[in-house]
């Protein structure tokens, strides 16, 4: 923050330093890969992506929500990656101390902010993360969405990849069922298919 | 979209065709570079960027603004840029004919949508174009200072490129001025560190 040493107003450069950290989020890589295959997804497109994601499918959610805070929560429920890395969703080792490293990464990064504004943050992430109100659960299947369709249009490579077979899918992608019932067809019609094409394990 | 021969609702597959027709904005190259300047920022790491900025940065508005709208703004106002690519603030050529690409393309990208929701993502592109409300003047502002912060970062590296010199950087801030006014300090910190610095033009 040398650079910003110009800055008087304490919170504006808190802000700031917080605005450059949260850069980091684009070289966070993903393992599923772009629609066309070039390359591996990083967090910050994931981010744009479901959050417009969100926009576009509203209508789907089950219960009424607040796009808004949809949009909100879509747009902060990756930065703790920032420090705590991607953990792959299939991968039953990493998960083992994702919630611990990702919460000692959100009290670093939204401690960066003043408490007030670092506090709205963390909250949104946290709602992400307990799936107890309407829009975090709407949140969590377009967050499930938006990835299984990158996997299909890509036949199904990272999960050859990493051996992942269409019961794990269904169990991640089960949210989707409950949160989003009309979307549940676009999970049943790629597995299905992907299985039938032998680009998914049955 | 012959992978999605299975949606039967017409509706639903035009959104999933919008939504895989925009992860192209992963590959459109802006000029500048992140934050660290290891390579060029894409169009989706940018608009998540200044979406996550619009809310952070929302107590610095002059006017009152509905910061949800002026996150929607973010997150859809470079979408045209999937067809009508990318044009650099300074390129006086590429600005010629910069409105006439960006209006065939939106008319191809957000008519790919069923008319009302076509019309609901337009005018959020339409408002930001035209600056005339408060979330347009204060999105705009959070667009400048986005690409200005990641420019001064890296040492001016795509100013001197571009032969850039501070008269055009204080032009193209200029809105910031009157949307922001507290946080033309960066602008005028950045431009004068930088001139002092020798990475950008006097």
């Amino acid at each position: 923050m040398e650079k910003f040493a110009f800055l008087e107003n304490q919170n504006l450069a808190n802000q700031i330093k917080f605005a450059i950290e949260i850069d980091k989020m684009k070289q966070i890589m993903r393992v599923n890969l772009l629609a066309d295959g070039s390359r591996r997804e990083n967090d910050a497109e994931h981010s744009w992506h479901f959050a417009v994601m969100a926009m576009l499918l509203e209508e789907y959610s089950a219960e009424k929500v607040d796009v808004s805070r949809c949009i909100k929560i879509a747009l902060v429920h990756d930065l703790v990656e920032v420090y705590a890395g991607d953990t792959y969703a299939y991968d039953a080792k990493g998960n083992e101390d994702k919630l611990e490293r990702e919460l000692a990464a959100a009290d670093k990064l939204f401690g960066l902010l003043e408490p007030e504004q670092g506090a709205y943050f963390r909250a949104l992430w946290d709602e992400f993360e307990a799936k107890e109100t309407p829009e975090a659960r709407y949140a969590n299947a377009i967050d499930r969405i938006q990835p299984l369709m990158l996997n299909y249009l890509t036949d199904g490579k990272t999960w050859q990849a990493n051996q992942v077979h269409s019961g794990q899918i269904y169990k991640r992608m089960d949210i989707i069922r409950t949160a989003t019932p009309e979307l549940w067809c676009i999970v049943e019609g790629i597995i299905k298919t992907s299985v039938e094409k032998g680009i998914l394990l049955p």
